[in-house]
């Protein structure tokens, strides 16, 4: 499935998060990660990031059956797109 | 159609950029905008976020046919969701 995933987390926080979604998502923007998913990985990724996340942090996760529902626009500043 | 929109703008946009697209979507997370929109108010959206924006502001928005498309999970703190 295709995931996009954005989150609020405490400054403290956000170098850790921001390492451990890499190891399953691709970094888009800020706060944001994007990518191709498994059902076992996406999981996995949730499970961590719920022992990782501390009170008043926030992760919004959109889950997609395929990436061909998704149009994207962007404005301004790109990170990393050539990989997606 | 549904609209995600998350935007990384310098500090000093962040509440004017947030004032301007609270009258297209709804509010979920700290700069994460969703919402139902129509194409002619997504580009009349789109056209004010040019104009705002400045050099190292970066917006994504994803366009979904149907909210259908889209499962959202959430983790932690939630804002608005209740009216969506």
């Amino acid at each position: 499935m295709y995931a996009i995933l954005v989150y609020d987390v405490d400054e403290k926080r956000v170098s850790k998060i921001n390492k451990y979604l890499k190891r399953y998502l691709i970094w888009v923007q800020n706060s944001v990660f994007e990518g191709e998913i498994t059902d076992a990985l996406l999981n996995e990724m949730m499970d961590g990031l719920d022992e990782r996340l501390k009170e008043g942090d926030s992760v919004i996760l959109y889950k997609f059956k395929t990436k061909g529902y998704v149009d994207r626009f962007i404005i301004g500043e790109k990170r990393d797109l050539n990989v997606i």
